[in-house]
């Protein structure tokens, strides 16, 4: 019997009660697998009418799923008032990813998904990992340096090579070795996540129209070319770097499984350009599957009912997809 | 009686005369106004078996389109082998451009649509701009700084404030008195060329989510925040610094008529992953309409049958609508 997946509610006052609580909503239309939501049961009731069951191991999930939506609680969330968050919701966030992950890494949860949590309000409560993902790795053992952030939508697989860094900062973090070990990161991934026996990689180049031999610019020259040639020594199938502004139209996207880009707007500008409400940005590197939808808590949309589940639901279906190749190739 | 328009055929060895034999036949579907090929007609001949109609001033155009796609020769342009471009071909290409801007600036041609030429044969032959951007604006007498590029796509227009620099070069460029001259120059060529009364501009942050108040950079607080209030300040609707990544899905694009954007990737990368066969550069700040495909000559698919004319037939029509425009304002 498969374990469920478990989805942290993120932070209680913001959208992903209701995201979580609208997903399970359409489980039957979306096929979506049973899953446990992991969280102050409360955060649900005042956002969602529907039915709760909560339960004390993941392993009662998939019986009552078809009925009621299972919770699995942790620390009382105080008060919750929909949109405005504070420290008691942050702390019952932090207990609800800690306790999604941990269930993920005891394999009684088949994967964790998270729901979206307020950095600052994690700060204030003595937080000091970046974001989740690598907070995330850090209970897996894994250096964050190794956790590569993969963005997915239905026709667009992303990874930017560096992240949250001002874009003047790129250029001087951009070495060989970083390009190299985040898309070997990100091959491994797609073939342990997705069973794509060699994945097709191609790269970015940095510079508008890839630099034009030069003349615009010599990091694909320096950097990206060695390091793709290192990634084919490896006999990694990779290729570019290309201009990165005819990379991402629906013809060229068919030549590749993922798109390796220098900079977070390179990256999550075609990805948000075509998959706004269904972008899934999942960690690749982990030990266990870890999605996450690609939205953040939305206060101003909290407690309204306009929160849209599209991207829940395509990283549960995302992570269930992963879990069962990974099941598949460890039987 | 409405001039034709003039669309100089670019490097005759590249996909230029097709795609404007190919627009010409499909005039009536796509309705297309009349307009002159300037070139040497041979280039058309040995790519397309339509019939052909030279003539020797836009004034006989009109009369003859239904039944021929008019054009008006320069220079022979030597052997013309499609996909092999030679200084023979770049001449003609130039004088094709000299000739189809002539004919626009004395009012003979509505506007001017540009075919695709090879920079480097151009410069070969001792052309000095950096390209027909730069060509186009000194003939009109207009500095090349005041002629600004926007891509147009049918449902995204984007400014580049900077365009073919690497990418490392942008933050030393970027000036507050530059995002101000190239923002101003879009709103008065919106206005102008599309009857746009108050043009609302969008301004794409240069680090990613926008510097997040500094911390992921400064250029939104030091650059962008002041051009955006100057812009205000002159009655410009101008908005943001918005998060890129955010900025060009579906309903964000309804909330701005034009998006100005940093850098060269960051207005291509939506404007190609949207509208890569009908992405149209037209040159704002000119005195004259002037349009072309957004693509190249694309020597390996020259002679094939197989360049498709959407991009051009895209050029013809925005070319058309803005010289409509201006002639109801003028009139």
């Amino acid at each position: 019997m498969t374990p469920p997946l478990a989805i942290s509610m993120g932070d209680p006052a913001g959208i992903g009660p209701e995201v979580i609580a609208k997903a399970w909503a359409r489980r039957e239309t979306e096929r979506l697998p049973p899953f446990v939501a992991v969280g102050d049961p409360r955060a649900i009731e005042r956002v969602w009418r529907g039915p709760i069951a909560r339960i004390d191991t993941p392993g009662e999930a998939a019986a009552i799923f078809d009925g009621a939506l299972p919770v699995m609680a942790v620390t009382d969330a105080g008060d919750i008032t929909p949109g405005h968050p504070d420290p008691a919701g942050a702390i019952c966030a932090l207990q609800s990813l800690e306790m999604a992950v941990g269930l993920t890494r005891s394999g009684a949860a088949a994967a964790v998904v998270t729901g979206p949590v307020a950095k600052a309000q994690l700060y204030a409560i003595g937080f000091t990992h970046p974001g989740q993902t690598e907070f995330v790795a850090e209970r897996c053992g894994v250096a964050a340096e190794n956790a590569v952030m993969m963005l997915a939508g239905p026709t667009l697989r992303v990874v930017p090579v560096t992240t949250h860094v001002p874009l003047a900062a790129v250029r001087d973090l951009l070495t060989i070795d970083l390009v190299v070990n985040k898309a070997r990161a990100a091959a491994r991934g797609l073939t342990r996540n997705f069973a794509i026996e060699r994945p097709r990689l191609a790269f970015a180049g940095f510079n508008p129209h890839a630099g034009e031999a030069g003349a615009l610019g010599r990091e694909e020259i320096e950097i990206l070319m060695p390091a793709i040639h290192a990634l084919q020594a490896d006999g990694i199938d990779a290729v570019g770097p290309f201009a990165a502004d005819t990379m991402f139209h629906g013809r060229a996207r068919g030549g590749y499984d993922v798109a390796i880009c220098c900079y977070h707007d390179q990256a999550l500008i075609p990805l948000k350009t075509l998959h706004f409400d269904e972008g899934v940005n999942m960690t690749l590197g982990l030990p266990i599957v870890r999605t996450s939808p690609d939205h953040g808590t939305a206060f101003d949309l909290a407690g309204t009912d306009r929160a849209e589940p599209g991207a829940m639901i395509a990283a549960i279906r995302l992570a269930a997809e992963a879990a069962a190749h990974r099941a598949e190739a460890a039987a």
